[in-house]
């Protein structure tokens, strides 16, 4: 089967590659139709790697997708062939004690697609458990269901954070992640999200948003925005998705008391954290790896206008065009939010 | 000073009454400029008593207002004479066991307007606590700030259900009430909200929301919709807002596991509740009483455009002509959902 | 394989039946050592049923089991061939949506011991998920493994109630699982347990603790106590373990403003619940359904003599006098909390 | 009136000193029995400040009282002349939005006992709001009354855990607050306490506990430990309680997927903490502030025996001797928990 294949750092190639194709009684196959291209996608493409996880031998890319049931196992009875789908990419040991708790991210033997050694999904077929197959409601195009996964993580952070309604949110870092998280945040309870980035272009996708307030992290100080909207008391929730070690300088500064900070970005070093200053606000600290229970309330939130994904959903390269996709996702150009590839 | 007086059931007057005016040094003195008539002034005006709490002497009613300050006490530093305001009605004693737990609105020592022997706020002017009085955005208008009080019950109990991004939401009932918690579901998470009612006029409002799913009770199986929308999996959380006991026999029926119930509406007597089919489920049932802490949070959500009260307030009369806003009111025209009366 | 059978209502024998012994590769076959006789198996005995669900055909009862591993399946690595055990009797579907969202015993495919149709654990030998079976702390005797089930249940209480360190607590109801819940309810975080039942000798095991105050409810109003103990604020939270319908007419008034309420006990029918006297008090209401990752916490409790259950286990009797072990159980003797079966 | 008056950095003296001692209508003045010396006050005798807070005139010390009252105010409903209590040291304003949000610990207007420039308690009369005032149960001493204080600190972090029965806890540091956090955490739902300190002597007084497993730090590993207790989950809660910032280069690795850390110590400058490694396994971090609603259940766990704080009271001295009891509480002895000074 064509897959697009990392070989090693910097050298991807369009080519044939065995695949397992075994669909057990609690699997679907599925035909894939749309693969969203993720940062994590393109740092394993540029650097072979990411933390412990290292490229040691040619590793098919890709774990944001949308297609159509092609096959159904046995024991599948809420899905069936020509069902529109997307899947969540994560496998664990479903009798697994992180999994029995509902916390089946965490379980150590999950199995991510594209994440060294596990193939990833940009090839024309996967089987996958019927369990992390969803449905596509009819008004989700597959565009949005391959969305779903980013905008998952978002979700996860909202939900973590316990949001009420009316919170005053802070978002750091306004790149795909702090998008989703933004949309997830005013989804979520926020009346109003105030939205960081030191990359003015970044922001433009909400400068029309009247519950979005804009913040040109070079230019202006979020601090003193932040002050100004909640009147001295901060923000109730602040979602730190830049990664960058330097916004801890200020990060506690934005809570108020009582208030909650949830880390999504991942910084590449350990970072420095004022506990005193933590603990004169009492804030409490979330963090957030992937989603558990997340994507029947993402396609939820699309479905019913909740949330609009379309305006992040940049560019769309076909498969065979596959590599210059992720040439350009690499390139890093500021207006692209998500760029995804569509199968032929 | 003028007021909107209660003398006992049914008979009300427009006439002077003394008022106390003192102004402490944590209190302010405001002019009023709206007040919205509840439904429980309505059942003050028709019944004379609400369970307990009988009007057994001339009573100022209104506890819906919003206004202008004219006089700050000596410790105000948040107000200023000038500013447009709208008041929380029901101040706690503030070293109280239950508003130091942030349990305010369940102290016994509550005072609230408009609750027998306390009187309303249908007169000029008030003196208040400045802590339970809070400034108008200046894109929030005072027709706005008068609606915050039975929106910030819709508020509470979205707060109370601690909903999740995404939960699917019912609402049973779609008067003031309903239709207020129907804004603060969408607003707290939700992605859909199934509103129910037997009236189908109240249905109207929320007829071009794609986020609402309408259901005329007296032709549909709420029930039915409930299973269809969640593929049989129930509600995330329901909001009875109908105080009508005989939705006790089904509202177990659609929640999900693990979901969760809010009881808003108060229902006359005592209700028939199935003990094992909420333990089948581990259904948890909340209750609400008033609010705490949601005014800021009510205020936020309209200024930000998250939330639009302007179609559900219905007409406005001059202070004037408030004996007859109360007759209107108590004649519960189905397209009414708030009727305000403005001071001259 | 000998097994006590339940031929119909009334009619329990010991004798040969046949049982699929098959060990899948994340299965176990454990040699039953102890049985604990449960209400509902005592339930089955006298009625045949318990609600909808019917003896229909011969059933093996038992649920309450603890005995040794013979035989691990290929996937098994937590446990070993000699492993003391305990086993929770409930198995859900893994990859169901409840399961993934941490509410396994929510899951509509739940198979559970000695609920028809299935066959319970009176019988020599069982195959049962390696990950529903849970190895014994050396200092933990097959006798407190066997009572780890009901125990569980109580903590399950605990759990839901969202207790605090400090919280006064009351438990209606001392039979078997008012005992367990008033043992989780210290464990858990009560400063007091208020223990309340009509049958004095019910009372008597908590009768030396200083933690305990036991009221005789024939003789004392549970109300009155409540209000001394908590000085009219109300108890924290009040467990409802005894399923008399009867208890609802003072539930509300036992709990303190923003508490809690967590039914345990299962009333035979409806019950007459005052929506506005909760509300009044904010009071939450939960309900617990059986556990959930609940077995490894029973277990480092009893381990740390943190709980002590032996006082609870009244009489033991051998597998050759199954039956009769039944018949006193049945007879309802006030003075046995639990009573247990050892396999030869 | 005589206090004992810290006129600057290392110099105290017990000498007269002009206190106001006018009692408002919802105050009351009490005659202090017991005042314990604590690692702040420490702190301000050998340093003269503790971060921002700099003694700049003399301040009388001491904030861990009890007493007995001689005079209450008008309004006083809840404690007379006579009554036994203790007093909580740190006073909101009463009507701020952190009061009305249940978190008056995190007011900025807090005006704490002998946290410059206000007058602490080391004197033979004070005069306090009745609302932080606490009747002590019958059996409950005035030593224990005034252990309060402290034991305080331990149950909110307990209570910010938000602990669940049966989880197993880490206390890192043996001294005054990590001893009362162990016993916070064993009263508050643990079934074992891991108790590590780098000081042997520390760890005696629970040496016998079987539910307190104690670590001496230099000669094991308390990540060895956790792993093994817990077959390799690693711990749902840990308290931090040492203040040493290396405890954070392996604080992450005791806790297990989905848990918890609560920073009750205060180390002296900003830690280096590792994002992604919390991030893989979500944990929560919690931050303590002193304290908020915790006396009434520090006082009902130590009246029903489930807390005993008495093995923690080392030493006590008469008013007299206060300046040798501050030497001695300087020198560190290790034997020392808690020494307490009484009135004459």
């Amino acid at each position: 089967m064509k897959a697009l294949v990392l070989e090693e750092a910097r050298r991807l190639s369009l080519r044939d590659i065995d695949l397992s194709m075994t669909v057990g009684p609690r699997d679907v196959k599925i035909r894939i139709h749309t693969v969203g291209v993720c940062g994590s996608d393109v740092h394993y493409f540029t650097h072979g790697r990411i933390g412990p996880f290292k490229v040691e031998k040619p590793m098919v890319l890709g774990h944001e997708a949308s297609g159509t049931i092609v096959e159904a196992g046995g024991e599948v009875s809420h899905l069936k062939v020509g069902d529109r789908v997307c899947m969540e990419p994560g496998v664990p040991q479903f009798d697994s004690p992180a999994t029995m708790r509902g916390l089946y991210n965490l379980d150590p033997a999950v199995r991510f697609w594209a994440t060294p050694p596990v193939h990833g999904c940009l090839t024309p077929y996967v089987v996958h458990p019927a369990a992390f197959t969803y449905r596509l409601p009819d008004n989700v195009s597959f565009a949005e269901g391959a969305i779903v996964e980013p905008l998952s993580i978002g979700l996860q952070a909202a939900k973590k954070a316990a949001m009420k309604p009316g919170d005053v949110a802070v978002v750091i870092g306004a790149g795909t992640i702090g998008a989703m998280t933004t949309l997830a945040a005013l989804a979520g309870g926020a009346s109003r999200v105030i939205l960081a980035d030191v990359v003015k272009e970044k922001l433009r996708h909400f400068a029309s948003n009247p519950a979005v307030v804009t913040v040109h992290a070079g230019e202006q100080s979020l601090v003193d925005v932040v002050r100004q909207v909640t009147q001295d008391w901060g923000a109730d929730v602040v979602f730190e998705a830049s990664g960058n070690a330097n916004v801890f300088e200020t990060l506690l500064d934005l809570v108020c008391p009582g208030g909650c900070a949830v880390l999504v970005g991942m910084p590449p070093g350990p970072v420095a954290l004022d506990v005193v200053a933590m603990q004169a606000k009492e804030v409490r600290l979330e963090s957030v790896f992937r989603y558990a229970n997340i994507f029947p309330r993402a396609l939820a939130l699309i479905s019913s206008g909740m949330i609009d994904v379309n305006p992040f959903i940049s560019r769309k390269f076909a498969f065979s065009q596959g590599v210059k996709a992720f040439e350009e996702a690499a390139a890093g150009h500021p207006e692209d939010v998500k760029i995804q590839i569509e199968m032929d």
